[in-house]
């Protein structure tokens, strides 16, 4: 199962969005791999479109499993203010998911 | 390497561009692969942003490639017509490749 999401990242902030990306913290990394978030990616646009694509088994229940982990709380309350557009809750419950309309191996 | 680009569909063309995108001609398929297109997958949201995300040895050459297949200018020439700002080219000569800014596998 192939997923592609989007969010806004401030365009104010996006050198900082980097910065926090080349260095993830070993026990995220450890957690998303755990939770079955696999081959994930996240792509950056220079006006802050920001598009993460990922495979997973059963994508609902790799969210439901990194919601689980406490170190994913610290990082998203960490992360929710480089994000326009989110009123409640933080980035992983504001995932906007994209139709895949076409696929070749 | 990892590709992600993505373009703008017109929104009164969103049903058009999946029903052709559920029957892309077998020539054509064959035309991606033998360039090298790997993993690709098409991305549409609601309000007609596209994402591209593909796998590629290197994309330059990948695209090179596509570029001179005589079915990929016939097969460009039908998907222009769906897209928002190209005035120049077809879809394959406007893409917007993003930054990938973070990764595991």
């Amino acid at each position: 199962m192939r997923i592609c999401f989007t969010l806004k990242v401030r365009t104010n902030m996006l050198a900082e969005y980097k910065l926090r990306h080349a260095a993830v913290w070993p026990e995220m990394l450890e957690a998303l791999r755990s939770a079955g978030w696999h081959n994930y990616s996240l792509f950056l646009a220079p006006n802050g479109l920001l598009v993460g694509y990922l495979e997973a088994d059963n994508f609902d229940a790799a969210c439901a499993r990194i919601k689980d982990h406490p170190v994913n709380a610290r990082w998203q309350a960490e992360m929710t203010p480089f994000f326009e557009q989110i009123t409640v809750g933080g980035a992983d419950d504001n995932l906007m998911p994209l139709e895949e309309v076409f696929h070749i191996d």
